[in-house]
């Protein structure tokens, strides 16, 4: 068991709401393809697959921005669909049409045959790849374990890819929806003890990724997503090793129904760029922290016009603790990694003024 | 010039917070490829952009949706493109794959050169389609006229056709803001000139679509897109033959921003599925009346399902004037026309003893 003592704890006080010197930073897709060393690292691994089934592999990729960057957080190199990838469905990349299904639900037997793996066997390869990385991190700052929501894996599952409409998952939604709540239901219980297995690895915060939530009515969404987080958020470990786990829900499209989010227990919400970020502190920010929420596309612009923007979020979140910073969605493959060092810089040395 | 006196003018009065009998209902796409009878025009016309372009079969595929379904308005049927397609950009379509220009706006020579076309001479086919349509519906219920809004126009005639990152339009936005804006004030002089041009013909109402603002974040939504449809707004003739022409507004993903939609100055504005309609008149229902909103994809649900929906949607919005019933997005080209009759039916219906 590595030490328990971070070098760096900056993003679990800020989680917490914690006072801290700067407002910490990480970026979603930090390990992506905008780096050509990730990129190389893919390359010698065959396939994204390949490369986030390896634990020696997603160590090494995990580990690359953080060579690059002075990052408050490393996060476990993985993919949303493991989960359902370990209950048989069958996961596969086309090449610019994302994560497919090779056996998505489509008969109500496949439903009803639906079973919660085991994160021990049949997540072996993630649960390693969190040790490992916890080894090699060695208390320099803090891993971020993560899943996708029980109903964005239900979106996948059912559409079996990606979709414009989700016209399957909503006929399903609207003509069956017990088959749907019971796909949820098997998910949220599948989640937590995925998430559980990581925190118990060394993942030292955990965060749901809910992709497709707000393609959802205001009433659905409570119903066939929020919910089922609010599960998975009451199943989770809260302590492990003498400290806290902070759990993070970031719901894409998801402004309009903060108040509700910040209501199921989690320590922190994800904000997408499209929020003001100091409106969502009036709404929410006595209950939880926020993480967000810059444009990823401020990062196709000049050195000023990111500081500008840095400026801008921090200026709209304003003083006090309890803001990690963030691009509201994952990091473009079309960056200059260059930009993203300008805006980390700027994030730690334009937030001192406001701890 | 056809008699200005409306038979039914329940949509008019509803657009204007006027009392209403009960609450009218029109459908975003409701002259489309779900109806067998439009399929058949479409494919007799050759392809989508002849049917568009010429005036007889625009009127015969606009008036198809009302000789079905008892519905309170006609809308123009026409494509939200028509205006940088005049504009010399070469609007075509790929089967699957949405509208695409050939030439889209890649130097700045291309963006210094745009220029406000005359809608009566390079838009005369939209022109001449709303004034037989005026005269083909012959009072029977009012003539919605459209347009895309200005950024909503700029996405398309940057990126060359739809775009899941909006890399290209957002690299200019954050880059060189001053090309950006350029465009956008071409646009909303060219949108302004066309609104006014189909209201002279004979459009009783009209709506600016604006499908994209909602990509963009809370800071970049105001100065790009809300601004601009300001613009519009501010330019739209108020009063033609006797009558008022309402103004609607609907930027889809944008339930964040109700409060600066409402206050533009349109008479009223569109909510897509994800809003909470009841929330929303909350919000805005003393400023514009609401349009919209129920979930597209419920009309995949039962009879009885549907009904329910229609019947959620009309108690959140309470009793009173200043609703107009809608989807929150267009009707999918998947759906049976008869659960569309259902949903009609019950919004009549159900609506009564909340006026």
């Amino acid at each position: 068991m590595p030490s328990n003592k971070l070098k760096n704890d900056t993003l679990i006080r800020a989680l917490l709401r914690q006072p801290t010197e700067y407002t910490p930073v990480w970026i979603m897709r930090q390990a992506g393809r905008y780096l050509p060393e990730y990129n190389a690292t893919r390359k010698r691994a065959g396939s994204f697959l390949k490369l986030a089934k390896s634990p020696d592999l997603a160590t090494e990729v995990t580990l690359q921005p953080l060579a690059r960057f002075p990052l408050d957080a490393a996060i476990l190199f993985s993919d949303i669909l493991t989960v359902p990838d370990a209950m048989g469905l069958g996961l596969y990349f086309v090449e610019g049409e994302g994560p497919k299904f090779e056996r998505p639900l489509r008969d109500e037997w496949e439903v009803r045959n639906l079973f919660v793996p085991d994160p021990h066997e049949h997540l072996r390869y993630v649960i390693d790849a969190v040790s490992q990385i916890r080894r090699a991190l060695d208390g320099r700052v803090p891993l971020i374990g993560f899943s996708g929501s029980p109903y964005t894996l239900a979106c996948y599952m059912v559409e079996g890819g990606a979709s414009a409409d989700f016209r399957l998952i909503k006929t399903m939604l609207y003509a069956r929806p017990d088959l749907l709540h019971h796909i949820l239901s098997v998910n949220a219980q599948a989640v937590t003890a995925y998430l559980n297995a990581q925190i118990e690895a060394g993942a030292q915060a955990v965060m749901l990724f809910d992709t497709w939530g707000g393609s959802l009515s205001d009433a659905a969404y409570r119903e066939f997503s929020l919910s089922y987080m609010q599960q998975v958020v009451s199943g989770l470990i809260t302590e492990h090793d003498g400290q806290r786990i902070p759990r993070i829900v970031f719901t894409k499209g998801g402004g309009a129904w903060l108040e509700d989010i910040a209501a199921i227990g989690a320590d922190a919400v994800g904000l997408d760029w499209t929020v003001n970020i100091g409106a969502a502190r009036g709404r929410i920010g006595h209950v939880a922290a926020l993480q967000g929420n810059a444009d990823p596309s401020v990062l196709f612009g000049s050195s000023e016009r990111i500081q500008h923007e840095v400026a801008a979020v921090l200026a709209s979140y304003g003083h006090g603790p309890g803001h990690v910073f963030n691009l509201g969605h994952g990091i473009s493959q079309h960056t200059d990694p260059e930009r993203l060092g300008v805006l980390i810089d700027a994030v730690h040395d334009l937030s001192r003024p406001y701890h």
